[in-house]
């Protein structure tokens, strides 16, 4: 099991799902959903290339599997937490101002910051409706209400998260224990209450739940530091994004508060003056990467992750799950650490 | 009953129950949802004044009374109605660009865009916590579901409604229909809400929910319309904003469209030439001024919502509510419209 047959296992219906919650309204700013999720350019023809990994609802539905459930039950869940993710990417761009998602246009810079803050919020909304649909789906109303109470208080852990991260940009002393903290909301939340869920919805055996939780926060945590990784060492056909491309965006991820925290002094000013500046230049780039270098950041990141990788493995084998499943989510772990480099 | 009584009526409780919903976490994320609510000051001193209205969860209240029911079991539905509310003014002020709402810096304006954005979602998210949370007040569960999902598709409603709103300032053929249809989703939608989530949390009698419904959306409608009079010609001390303030933003609300739809040609391309402008001048608004009196477009204002007021209490009639329920609805509606001035 790695990412892509994750992906291609669950696609299509997966995407029926997603696309009839978003529904075919005539009125743009389900248009704008539609843009973003991948399945049509900025005038309305649709698009080859299907948008995103979908990684967070393929977790949901290999617990459900994972537990002996049968995993379309848990399909409006999925969808809601793709549809959940997705609107903190709509608001996520116009926070950090980026102007291009995977090398296309940000909703707010095709049709400006109002639309874009208005779609994410309408997007928020389908992932609730998407989730109270369980309903509909067979599940008893008292486990919809269990899930639904589960999925906000995720994504107010999503938005304390990315509360600290817009908080940091000002700061220069900010530790590793804050950032972990920090991606502990932004990132690991939604891939723990994927796998929750997807537990819930399969079997509800309140120790698997809590297993497969524990699983996926420290799944979540390293995948977050190995982007943070690959933001800066990845390769640019490989993650879409522009080579260095956090340096350039001036993130203060894992590798460069680690080089904040360790660097010579002299390094440590160098980076801080280079971030300082309204724009980084690319000429920057090499300044920086040789200040990471001078810190051995590219390993001491990639160490970092290969923990919570291990940690998450532990807990997996700490579950009564059968060989199988834990097989599949381990193997599904490790081919996350190797992708795209 | 009037505004005033309405507001004193729940006040001690409802504000209970929205502190607690806001809870005392140290994150300044939760500081800026205290601020915006009029709780705090930006330096986290208690303010003497207390926030807005609290019109819609009053709404709410009054209708669980109106069919009977006993008003403290609606009050985690009337919290989050106005945490919808809220949530969604924090992000107009963005959208709008609003730098001042009641005479004091908005949330964007005093902590930036980025957590702006950010806290609004928050506020989202806790509105919707707090409707989950009438499952602990006795509200079976399947209710509790039907609940939420009325709050959701209204909110849908409000982000469709904005949609429009944004949609429009760049158009200069608006006509009255496609205006009411905007308000209809960005007021009207919430107000029919309140009043039908009171109802089906007081009683639960089906004609009666929809027929407080129906009171609600021409309410809301009135309210909207006669807020857009206020907007041009309300006294600043009384509205809490300045004098002809949505002239001063180049809102397009009903005198407006009136004008621009009305206005013989000349006064029409004047019209359009100072909204056309980066900035409305004050000067300019003497101009504005004349050119929506050539339409008679107070009067015509006035009488828009008076209509929506006769019908909400048309609606109101038919409904087998006590007559002492009827008065209370009667007399707040007729309060709502003598507001201000």
């Amino acid at each position: 099991m790695d990412l892509q047959s994750l992906s291609s296992r669950y696609q299509p219906e997966l995407d029926r799902a997603l696309i009839s919650m978003v529904g075919n309204s005539s009125l743009p700013m389900y248009h704008m959903m539609r843009y973003h999720m991948g399945w049509v350019d900025a005038s309305g023809e649709p698009r080859q290339k299907v948008g995103g990994k979908r990684l967070r609802p393929g977790l949901c539905l290999l617990a459900c599997e994972s537990v002996g459930g049968e995993w379309r039950k848990a399909l409006p869940a999925a969808a809601a937490l793709e549809l959940l993710h997705n609107f903190t990417l709509v608001h996520d761009d116009i926070e950090d101002g980026d102007r291009e998602r995977q090398g296309v246009p940000t909703v707010w810079h095709v049709w400006g910051e109002a639309q874009g803050i208005n779609t994410g919020d309408a997007m928020h909304v389908l992932a609730r409706l998407a989730l109270l649909s369980l309903n509909g789906n067979g599940v008893p109303p008292e486990k919809v209400l269990r899930a639904a109470r589960m999925l906000d208080e995720t994504c107010l852990r999503l938005c304390e998260g990315q509360h600290l991260d817009i908080s940091y940009e000002g700061r220069e002393d900010v530790g590793i224990e804050e950032y972990i903290t920090m991606i502990e909301g932004k990132t690991a939340a939604l891939f723990a209450c994927s796998l929750e869920l997807g537990a819930i919805l399969g079997a509800d055996d309140g120790a698997v739940v809590e297993g497969l939780g524990r699983f996926g926060r420290n799944l979540g945590l390293a995948f977050q530091v190995q982007d943070d990784a690959l933001g800066i060492w990845g390769e640019a056909k490989v993650t879409g994004k522009s080579a260095a491309s956090d340096i350039l965006k001036k993130k203060k991820t894992f590798p460069v508060i680690h080089a904040l925290r360790n660097a010579e002094e002299g390094l440590r000013r160098e980076l801080l003056r280079i971030y300082a500046q309204e724009n980084v230049r690319m000429s920057d780039i090499a300044d920086v990467l040789h200040i990471l270098e001078s810190v051995d950041a590219r390993r001491i990141t990639t160490e970092a992750a290969e923990r919570y990788i291990q940690q998450a493995l532990f807990e997996l084998g700490r579950t009564n799950l059968s060989s199988e499943a834990r097989n599949d989510l381990t193997s599904l772990a490790e081919s996350l650490m190797g992708r795209q480099y």
